[in-house]
């Protein structure tokens, strides 16, 4: 991971077979960040991708065996329990320009991803919510 | 909806249940917002997509009747004839991962909207063009 | 192409036959900017479509004859060999909501494209990597 930060805003690159969540984690507990946005694209391997159900409050799962392009991804950061927490969202394309998207629970960088994050000034909690059970985040 | 505003930054989020492009424009007329950029993920219901037919100056429209992810979305804010007006795009999934994209009409929040917000120094109008039939967004 | 730059955030609006990635070449190079995160949606036509192959260091291509909607897009703003670079990737769906995604070669405005764009402080080189065979951005 390479990043440059000015102010609240970093760019950020990942290296092949980075993963995406653990590196901004990283560079969240790095930085200092308590809570930002992030956007990315690039290509990753090994995704991930998940449905949340509100009625089962569980999500459907989908594993892409293949690498993809990240048409468009964006997300979240905060603190959950104290530390830093990433929430993202993708949208994945494969060879033939088909489409997959949701939930993205975990992906390797597979040629590059580049990303830009917007940081909070202050923290931002993730916390549970009893209606829908997911941790929710607390701006 | 809760938000959290850092200068020209937003961080947003939607409750269950509230929709999208009403709560966007509230949220331009408490902070007397007149342009801006939105980007957002998480899940929606009742959304309604379109792709706009520039030969027939209209919509074709699509309504979801499931909930959905949202795998990414962005949009504009502005005036239109003095009153704050949302532009939005998505790209939206279902359960199986599948994905639909266009113009959104209208969408309400299911188990959470997380959104950002860059906020233009001055007023952005939206006039119309004579050219597309569309009211364009004047930067 | 019409925009308002704020210190380091440029809204930007595409006017219809414009080529995207023309445009924001030039946007940089009037604008000094050398490094950068765009956003955007809109409406393109003549897009082109690609997938990169790491094995074979190359791209499957796929143009899209007909206009599309960017349900998202996003890219980054770099310097390759001293001149400003573009690079996008894009999620476009068609009339009936059908979705395409990928690294985004070239395309048209069709009615319109919003964008935005934040520019880094100083130079972001892009240069060739000998792994993955691509010029990758240098933050």
């Amino acid at each position: 991971m390479e990043y440059r930060r000015q102010g609240s805003q970093l760019f950020v690159r990942l290296e092949r077979g980075e993963d995406v969540h653990t590196s901004l984690t990283e560079l969240a507990r790095r930085e200092g960040i308590q809570g930002g946005f992030v956007t990315a694209l690039g290509a990753v391997s090994d995704a991930e991708l998940g449905y949340y159900d509100l009625e089962r409050r569980d999500y459907e799962r989908r594993r892409l065996e293949k690498e993809v392009e990240i048409g468009s991804a964006s997300g979240t950061l905060s603190l959950l329990e104290g530390k830093p927490h990433v929430h993202l969202h993708a949208v994945l394309s494969d060879r033939e320009c088909r489409v997959f998207a949701g939930h993205l629970f975990s992906a390797k960088a597979a040629a590059t991803v580049e990303m830009m994050v917007h940081v909070s000034d202050g923290p931002i909690e993730r916390t549970p919510d009893e209606e829908t059970g997911l941790n929710l985040w607390r701006v």
